[in-house]
């Protein structure tokens, strides 16, 4: 144990960054392959229920393909493998997991009305040209968002393993649901006003189905013992608040064709978040400034540019910036705490805090 | 064998409905119980979370609360004791098929537009009120239907029964979903124009959820046997439709106060019931009537009453009721060659035929 702990200490920080890299390499074609088959075997079986169906599934498809990192399938995968199991078995769980994210998506874009996501139309856009009418493309995108939804739940039982861990792992997917739909409703309707306020949401909206969610279940799809889960749960819950963190850095300051939505449109919508907030301790000059951009659809480009500027100015990125720093720290505390982890898990999963939390910007 | 058979049929259609209810007022008080104590958890639970969190559980909370009459719940319990199990264990899993209604009816009521649901208002018409604001009233349905059926699964997983029976129940919990998805869609989408296609839709919308689900996921707790299984299938298949089809009926030419929907609104909406298909192979004079009604918001009370009238005179309820006789006749049917039922389950499933099929106009 020693000795390992001491080799582990002894990585680099690019080693460790490198082996997560390397459970991606592994994990994310055989997920996006098995995401394709899937929806390709839904996408025909609707069409001889018309092609209003096959056009439903298809868009559901569409944006589940549409890629992204697979991030919470690679995190599954990684915590499988720390409790003693297989990737490769788990292929089914890691498409639930990024089912279950598309369903969320499709419902979130349709209720916040955005019209772009991972860089191309909404589930919502996508319906409405094909059925012919705004509420139609509202109404298409519900289901289509309740359709991703019970495709996880069938995806994640279809997983090669001991029924219990089958439904430990089904519990923890109904869990995470609940969890984000308390997330997004507080994102919608709260007003948060300290950092804490923030980082309670982002717990629910963004932790659980991005960090906590996929290390419990593949965990628990290994037959982990309690401690371990635990232990896991202790390292995915900074983890996870970090993450959305990097987001709300991403959003603000990150290259805007990289993100796929415009510079700005979080601060117009009238988004608190954790920038934000820190911006509302600042002087006159800046409060008056985020009166005329937060929250107003229609401020001025000038406007926007003068209060990301602020941002930088008053220290506020910088703060969030030592937010994520600290929350990174204490999952990597979490992780050495945990106890003795299959292979070369513990690397993985330190590589997992840098993915997660040092995206570029 | 042979003894019992003959007393079956030997027992009046009245013994077999009494039955049905006797298991019902073993089953829906407790149902009624489990929900209440699940759901009044959950908004104390939310209320941590805030004010607009505990409203959003507390408008779950009115419409799973405000009854009906938990004919999914009993299914459930009468398919659980036909394979030799005893309903009080599956209290949960009726709580999960109630629960995964009142998520379904919320969504519907978003994307139809209806105010009132089960003689009340619909959840996002209280959730209007609650946020101020239609656009925060529709999200917050979408999330409150998304809440629901996270805790419909949670609740099935949280029955006391094997793994292996827990997997596949849950695995056709989600099938019921994506089934209901498909047929919600043609419900929006498609013009059937024939009573084939309209009864296609009618399985798929209403029949997974209300009867083949419940009896599947009742008979697969209960640790059925396939043969079992796919003669409840065989029973279930012409019982939902023809539930479906008792509601057109029911819709039209029933009691409005007893429905809580005004008569004449599935006309006025478009919706191409049984009745409407049968109606359209009429004369020139009642498609004319149609036209003036048949989707058309502002349609005469006078012309929507004429056109209920034609319906009777032209004898479209006539053929729609001898096909729900047919239906029911076909399930009665699958009942009688079903391998041989535990306990009284053979007259209780009888009595269910007559309860979803001759419900009261």
């Amino acid at each position: 144990m020693a000795m390992s702990a001491q080799a582990r200490d002894g990585d680099t920080q690019a080693q460790r960054a490198a082996a997560f890299e390397q459970l991606r390499a592994r994990v994310a074609p055989a997920v996006e392959a098995e995401l394709a088959r899937l929806l390709d075997a839904r996408v025909d079986a609707a069409k001889a229920l018309g092609a209003d169906a096959a056009a439903l599934v298809d868009a559901v498809r569409a944006l589940a393909l549409r890629g992204g990192k697979r991030l919470r399938a690679v995190l599954l995968a990684a915590a499988h493998e720390a409790a003693g199991g297989e990737a490769a078995r788990v292929v089914m769980a890691a498409v639930a997991v990024e089912l279950l994210q598309t369903y969320l998506l499709i419902h979130d874009d349709v209720m916040d009305g955005d019209e772009l996501r991972r860089g191309g139309p909404s589930v919502h856009a996508m319906l409405r040209e094909r059925f012919g009418g705004a509420r139609s493309g509202e109404s298409g995108a519900i289901l289509a968002g309740d359709l991703a939804c019970s495709l996880a739940q069938q995806a994640l039982l279809a997983v090669p393993v001991p029924a219990e861990r089958l439904a430990s792992a089904a519990k923890e997917l109904g869990r995470m649901q609940e969890e984000v739909v308390y997330g997004q409703l507080l994102d919608l309707r709260a007003e948060p006003a300290t950092s804490a306020e923030v980082e309670r949401t982002y717990a629910l909206k963004t932790g659980s189905y991005t960090v906590r969610g996929p290390l419990l279940i593949g965990a628990v799809l290994a037959g982990a013992k309690r401690a371990l889960i635990e232990a896991m749960e202790r390292f995915a819950e900074p983890l996870g608040v970090a993450f959305q963190l990097r987001d709300d850095l991403l959003g603000t300051f990150g290259d805007p064709t990289r993100i796929g939505k415009p510079v700005g449109r979080d601060l117009r919508e009238g988004k608190r978040t954790s920038l934000v907030v820190e911006l509302e301790a600042g002087d006159a000059e800046t409060r008056a400034l985020l009166g005329r951009v937060l929250g107003v659809a229609g401020a001025a480009d000038a406007d926007v540019r003068a209060l990301v500027a602020r941002m930088e100015a008053c220290g506020a990125r910088r703060r969030v910036e030592q937010r994520i720093d600290d929350l990174a720290h204490r999952a990597r505390g979490a992780l050495a705490s945990l106890p003795s982890l299959a292979g070369p898990a513990q690397r993985v999963l330190d590589g997992a805090v840098s993915a997660l939390t040092e995206r570029d910007l």
